[in-house]
């Protein structure tokens, strides 16, 4: 497998199972190591008290973005923090879409950017993910959740 | 009204148009201006590929309670920036809690810590998130999400 | 050796060779364990281009306070990650003083909040900082340098 | 004045009045609007009680490229807030090099990435910085720090 397939493999076995993604109708597309696009419209289920779209589920957008930017190296990784800036609000209807790319990635820990624009390329959020690799595969056996629960 | 009196009509002004949180199972209470408690159980739906919480969906969580603390003075106020530090990972029907307490008000901006918890007591993620107020009634009359359009 | 005493123990070893805090005039006072205050006064070779305090010089003030909060436990700590929300603009000959207070501390990490203040007690900065412990003892013993740099 | 020009000379008169910056020994450099090179070597009153630089110090320096960086379209700008994440040691006499980078600048608020290189070209720490737009000219007539004051 080059780069781009063992990438692509990582993001189908992690979107296969990712239910809260899938049920907020977010589509992933692994264009590289390193760098995925995720896009999600506003539903009718996904606005707040203002009528507009929840906060956190830009967030989610673009997290999940950032989990399957950073996990396509074969190697089980999470994320450590989040941070958002919210710079637009977002509409029901909207369409966005949160592009994640790396800004550096070291033995165990990786950072990466997303930014979130709407469907006329505005940006609304600029998101930064601290991510944290937990030295163990992804592909090719079970993931183990276990493990997972015995990092932190 | 006195303080709570009033902290408590702005949460259920909010909370009746929040589709967003309430697709989410997510329950509030508040008992003071500035403080809110959002609860949510993890379901099948929230899970991501790991089989574990999706970290976005802790986050909305958290922004939730944010979101009611900041919002209890009758002052229109939206999150800004949002940080969240992921402790420990989170299981399929785990009950979460979140608390959250103002740090600091002033004239525009406000900071909010939000600590998530799990039924055991044990703190899953340590949220941040920096309010600013839109200078405008909560209560009485029609919540204008063409102001908030403005305002960024 | 109480925590009191422990904690100042483990202070009096750091600022003894804290030749950066020293030469910045900062003042370090511990009341407990995960505590401490910081102070300084603003000089003359601490303004910017537009004649305030550098700001860096007020998350020095700060992370400096963090940094004597964390390490009260005889582990050596360091700082991971640091953000600081510049609040009001401090001037010339004003007297800061940073109040560093644990917000939470596990095995490994810990989390810190620091308010720097002004001598009118006005809050001039609000700073969070996440420390990782070493794992070895900072009492008793030269502390190793060569064990820092293994770390990250 | 083309934008390289007016860069520098926003630059230039930032730098004259920089005394903070020029007691710690950085250097400036400017090669276009948004973007700033700045150096320190670690000198001996740099180091903390651990015989390493100072976080503070490593972040004043960053914090010195982002102001270069976000001050060269001649309007008055300041820093909101900032994050740095630590990721490896400097030790006494190591030359650091901090390069900022715009990432997004908006009506008032910009985001600049400021990378801080150690003289391997080693990443030694990672900063973010969110700038604020104080409406007024840089060039031209006084720099009024009272304007500043009234902002926050």
């Amino acid at each position: 497998m080059n780069d781009l397939e063992r990438a692509r493999a990582c993001a189908d076995k992690m979107y296969a199972g990712d239910k809260a993604s899938r049920a907020l109708g977010i589509d992933i597309e692994v264009s590289g190591a390193g760098s995925a696009t995720a896009t999600m419209q506003v539903r009718d289920d996904m606005v707040n008290g203002f009528n507009i779209c929840h906060g956190g589920l830009i967030f989610t957008l673009a997290d999940t973005a950032f989990a399957f930017a950073c996990n396509a190296y074969d190697e089980l990784t999470v994320a450590g923090s989040g941070h958002i800036e919210f710079l637009r609000p977002v509409h029901l209807h909207d369409t966005l879409r949160a592009v994640a790319r790396e800004e550096l990635r070291g033995e165990r820990v990786g950072f990466y950017t997303v930014e979130v624009l709407d469907q006329d390329g505005s940006i609304v959020a600029l998101f930064r993910g601290r991510s944290v690799s937990r030295g163990e595969r992804l592909l090719g056996g079970q993931t183990d959740t276990e493990n997972i629960e015995k990092t932190r």
